[in-house]
Order: C-alpha cells, then structure tokens, then sequence
C-alpha cells in the first residue's frame, strides 16, 4: 500500500527520482516506509536515508537542504548507516545538481535580508549561536575552549595541541614581538588574546558581541593575572578605536557580511594606518554562493563564507599588500573529527540538557561541515596582510617552520600547558 | 635669461611647480638650465634631475611617466646624485599625486587598446621583447638565464643560487613526482622546464612565443639529453592542448591581459581537469591599475601587472582552491639589485651593440623596476591551486622548508651545478 494517501506507488517513486536528481544521484539508498526506493546505478550505496512521510519527501524536493536537515533534527529520517559517508556522497555529487530551485532561491535571499549583519542584527545573530551556555560548547572542545579550525603540525597531534599550534602559527605569522599592541575582532573565549599576551608580551584589546564569552574571558585573564594586559570589551567591531601595531580576526568574517566589508576595511585601516599588519582567518569557498539556508536558519544567522576574491576586496582600498594565504581545509576537517567525536561521547549529557532535536541538528551541523571541509565544498583561508610602509616583512617563511616538528611541538606544548 | 623663449622666469617656476605637484612633491630637486629650481620644502633632496629643455618641460607636464622616460632615455633629463635614490623618493610620492592627467588616461587607454594580446598581438609583443639577443641577456642574467623573480633563501644567497632555488621551489610547491607531466606555459629560455626533468623526473611540453627563446632551449635539451622528457613548442599558450598532471607558468600572465584571462582559465581546465593541480607566478599590484605607459611603449607592449583579485578570478568558474599564496616583492627587488649591477658592469659592451639610448632605457626600466618591488608598488605573486578533486595537497608546508638553511642550499645547489 503506497504511503502517500491517494497516490499510487509510481507517483512516489516518480517524486523520489525527482528528489534524487535534485541532490545529483548521490550513490547512497533512500526509501519510503512502504519499501518504494531509489538508489543510483552507477556505485553502491554508501548507506541508506529512511523517510517517514509525505511531507519530508515533498520538503525535499522543495529545498533539500533545508527540508533534510529540520526533518533529520526532528526524526522525520533516519540514517542507516554512517552519517558521514552519507553525507560524503551526497557532498561530492553536489557538483552535479541542476542548482538551487526557485523557491529555494528566493527563500535564500529573504533569508540573507532578514538575518543582515547590522549592528542590531550581528548582536542578535551572535547572541543566538554562541551565548548558549559555556557549559555546553566545554562538553566537546579543546580545554581553552577555542572554537576555530586548529592547526596540526602532524595529523596525529591531540585537539589541544593543535589548538596551541594554532594560537601560536598565528602569533609568528604576525611577527609579534613585546611590547605591541594588537587589536583582537572576534575573540571568542578569549584563548588567543591571551596566549598572545602571556608568549608574545604584547598588549591587547579584545572584542565580541557575546556576553557569555566576555565575562568567561575576563574572569580568565583575572586567574592568570593577565588583565593588566588584556582587555576584553564587549562590543561591535565597529566601534574599535584606537592604533595598533597589528589587527587579529579569527573566525569573525563569517559574521560580517559581504555588505559590511568595506566597513570592516575602513575599521581596520583606522586601527592599522599605513605601517600595520593585519591577519583575517576564516571560512571561505572557491565560488561565490551563500551557506545552507538551514545552517543559517538552525545554526548560523546571517553568516556567509566568502570566496577569497571577497574577502581581499576589503582590503584593496587601503593599498594593503597580501603578504601570504594558506587553505587550512583539510586542518579543520581533522579539528570537525575531534569536536563530533568529543560530542557523541557526550551525546547523554546533551540531550539532557537540551533535547533530542537540539542533540541531532548539532550533530548534523558538525557531520556536515566536517564533510564540507573533507570533500572541499568549504576552505579555510589564513591571510597576512601588511599596510604600505610596513616595516616588518618575513624574508622567507622559514623561520615560521623551523623546529616544526611534531616532536618539538609537543615539548613546546607540554611547556606552555605545565 | 629664461630658458623658455618668450617666458619670464616667474611663469618657468610656475610650470615647474606644476609638474613638482603632479609627481606628489617628493624629496628630489628639479633644475631648468638656467638654474630656475624647485625642490621640497619638507624633507632634503635625495638626487638632483637637470631637464634641458622647454620640450621636456612640457612632457612632464602632460604625462610624467612617459615625459620622463624618454627624455632620461634621449639624454634630455640627466640626474645628478643616485638614480635608484631619485625613484625611491618619486615612488614613495606617489601615493600623493593627484592621479594621472586626462590626456596621460586617455592615452593610456589607447596604448591598451592598441597593444591588445590577440593571437596576432601578443605575437609581436612578446617578439618585441624577448627576440632581442639572447647574447644581449646573457650579459645580465644568471647563467640559466632565468628572466624571473628568484628566490633567495638568504639575501646573500647568489644570483645563480637564487635562481636555482626558486625553481626547485616551485617544483616543491607543486611536489611533483617522478613520471607526472607538466605542462608550462611561457618558458623563457626553459631554464625551469630542464630543472623539472632533470631533477623530479617529469615530462614537460613548454610553450613560448619567442623564436630565439625557443630556438636556445630546444639546444639546450638537446645538448644536457633531456629532449625525450621535454619538448619545447613554439606556439601560444591558447592552443595548449593535452592532459597533464601539472600547469605551471611563470612570468607569463603579465603578458596575458585581463580580457583574456577567462579564456587562460579554459586552457587551464582542459590541461588539468578536477585533479590537477597549477602553479601562477606573476607581477601583480595592490590596486587595480595600468603598467606606466613608458614601460608598456619601451619596453612591455601589452603588459599588465594584475590584483591577486584579478589574477585568481580565472580559477572561479573552475572551482579550483586556491592553496598557497606568497608574495616575494622583496626577492624581486633583490634579483634586480643583481640584474642591475651585472647590467652596468656591461654597459660598455650594451652601449656598443646598441646604443645609448637603449642602454638609458634599459637601465630605467631595470631601476625603476627594482624600485618599484623595493616600495610596494609592484608584488609578485606565486599561487599555487588545485581541481575540486585533486588528492595531493600537503598537510603542512614544513616539508617545503625543511633543511631550508642557506647552507643547506649552497650544498644542493654545488651539487647539483657540478
């Protein structure tokens, strides 16, 4: 008996094949309660997506993103199988799609116009994602809670040393040296300003939008007696006043948005003038496109990851020199595989926090990044930029790897973390 | 007595202080014969510039660049005190000026217009620069006579070291493997297309306009036995056909033109597919903007120095990643340190081959090339990308600089010269 009431199963099938284009004949297995299903004909499938109604089939075919994360949260399908090789194959034929539906499209751009990253809008988008309890990001990340792609020096290095590396590959790609002043966009919980003042011996002002974040951050720099040296401001990166030597974003362009990058160049000039330098870390794409409507509307409203050419733009006007980009995507699938694994460890305690639904879109929004930055439908781009006159010009990059062995990584670490 | 017939010598100051503005006021000193001078207020001249005559006067007025060039070409500029120092203040100026003149943007569009990089066009510009006399660059360049950017893994590293040095880190860049094949695009004399067969074991067909080049390259296969492993093709990067593992081009996309880039995108695409992976090394700038109209007249028809903007823009609509960027404007102005001195040391042998405007010409372009890398007017750009499914890319760059010392480097390179 055909599942959908009044259709016969060959309109089923006829809408599932429907779907299964729309997604570009992935080789995995989907199938309705009734037993109807599709699989391509061209690999064996990679695991096996169980839908339950009418509705999540027609979801699908409407949007598919949208319509297979929310019905995924909600149970409405299940996963046979394992979720990440699903989401590989489905990943990886993406290039294939005949491209968004109209519905999808425009309620792409009503999304984009709703979420928009004013100075209201950023303070809401941010409030939604990272003011969720500290408590809650503690149970998967790193000890430092730093929640940006990390940087293994060996893809056997631990999530906390590479966190480390991380901190510390930025500080020596910025030269910084004591007594220099840095202006931290984006600071999250505060890991990098203080590793930057603690081993570098600069000073440094740090902003956000969180509340969580900057009270967690202060209290940190108060136990380690950092607060003389690094000041935690809870504010718009639109507000930053002041010079300094050097201008720190990781992870903050994603909240920008694209209308706000000029905005963004002006701050930074202001803060860099012509000598400064300047350092941008972030998630970005080979191709203009937006995120996910359902990352944006489950996860993160009003981001974007722009393609590189977007992202330098904003730093043309001012006559800033790209002095070095690196693409850091494979670094933070390997970092996606850390957090989803800490995160099933501590599936239990989630769920009794939140909810099951909470528990599965976050698993969701983890499995599917690590699969976009594994399969390269996401990048992540480091960029070192200096002002005209700037005086302080690596020769070669060398120096950034002398002694980058894994080995002395991990003496430098087990040092820094006794 | 004012040097200008029918001009007092209050109108000659004023069309000098015209011309001292439209250069930004640098801190240089500007003599008419009759010893009407100017200089700047705010800071001691570094080089004095003699200008003969009401001629010169004027072409300064109406197009710097051009008025300049040749009338330091022609003899009719002279410059007391340090060439190098007196462009040095003029660069560093720059920013201030008030733009270029109406007549010099027109002219300027025309030029470009004019020399545009067809098939046929492009012909006859690269054979107006690179078919002069291999004898003539034997003079001043290495003795692979590598017409490029090197890189100097010390800035005490030789000419001949650097030179070496830089290819074998392009071949690192690209890690390729003993049977891939490569496919270059503007070869030079085929200095990097040797040192890919000889030391990592590929195939290379090398593709080049100029007759001469091609000519000194396919003897050079010959004579070392590498002409199984590297054919040298006489021909246009457009028709490039075949497929290959690697793309590299070094020095060439200066010479493409922005209108033809989606068009060296395609070429790219067909050479490489998904998987491959590409390697551009190019002049590039800041902020969008033409070569100088003397260097495109004298001595680049066609040439167009792009914004990584620009010059990635090509790799979009392919879905290629951008890897790794670097900027060694710095190891440009050092590798013309070196041309420029070997140039002098032969100005008595190019004087009498040419001639001595050639001579002032070329010793301008030289100058105010390696001024131009020294202040950050131009940077030079090596990109490395990679096809949506290429599975070799490096998991850190330490390997690139690992044992990268100088004297690492003077041992592999005694070796590999002996």
């Amino acid at each position: 008996m055909p599942i959908l009431p009044g259709f016969s199963s060959s309109v089923e099938r006829w809408l599932l094949r429907q779907v299964f284009n729309t997604i570009g004949q992935p080789p995995i297995r989907v199938v309705l309660p009734d037993g109807v299903a599709i699989s391509s004909t061209r690999a064996a499938p990679q695991a096996t997506v169980l839908i339950s109604d009418y509705r999540t089939l027609l979801g699908l075919l409407l949007d598919p993103e949208t319509g297979f994360g929310d019905a995924y949260a909600e149970g409405r399908i299940q996963v046979q199988g394992n979720l990440l090789a699903l989401l590989d194959a489905v990943y990886r034929s993406w290039p294939s799609t005949p491209g968004p539906t109209r519905y999808s499209r425009i309620a792409s751009n009503w999304m984009a116009w709703w979420q928009a990253n004013s100075p209201r809008g950023s303070r809401k988008n941010v409030h939604y994602h990272y003011d969720l309890s500290t408590d809650f990001y503690k149970l998967w990340l790193d000890r430092e809670l730093v929640y940006t792609c990390a940087y293994f020096p060996s893809p056997t290095a631990t999530l906390e040393q590479a966190q480390w590396s991380k901190m510390d590959y930025v500080c020596r790609k910025l030269q910084l040296q004591p007594g220099e002043t840095v202006v931290e966009a984006g600071c999250g919980w505060g890991a990098l300003a203080l590793h930057m003042a603690r081993h570098y011996g600069v000073s440094v002002k740090a902003f956000n939008l969180s509340h969580e974040q900057i009270l967690f951050a202060r209290r940190r720099a108060r136990e380690e007696g950092l607060d003389h040296q690094v000041e935690f401001i809870e504010d718009d990166y639109r507000n930053i006043s002041g010079r300094f030597d050097a201008f720190v974003s990781v992870g903050m362009l994603e909240h920008v948005g694209t209308h706000n990058y000029s905005n963004l160049g002006r701050v930074i000039h202001r803060c860099l003038g012509n000598s400064g330098r300047g350092f941008l870390h972030f998630i970005g794409r080979t191709r203009t496109g937006r995120l996910s409507r359902w990352i944006r509307k489950r996860i993160f409203p009003g981001g974007h990851a722009p393609t590189l050419r977007e992202a330098i733009a904003l730093l043309e006007p001012w006559n800033y020199a790209l002095l070095d980009v690196e693409n850091l995507r494979l670094h933070y699938a390997k970092t996606l595989e850390h957090w989803l694994d800490r995160f099933e460890k501590a599936s239990g305690q989630i769920a009794a926090i939140h909810d099951e639904r909470f528990l599965r879109t976050w698993r969701l929004y983890l499995a599917g990044s690590l699969t976009a930055f594994q399969t390269g439908t996401l990048q992540l781009y480091q960029v070192l930029f200096a002002g005209p006159e700037c005086g302080r010009i690596q020769w070669t990059r060398a120096p950034l790897y002398a002694g980058e062995q894994p080995e002395t990584q991990e003496r430098k670490w087990i040092h820094a973390m006794s």
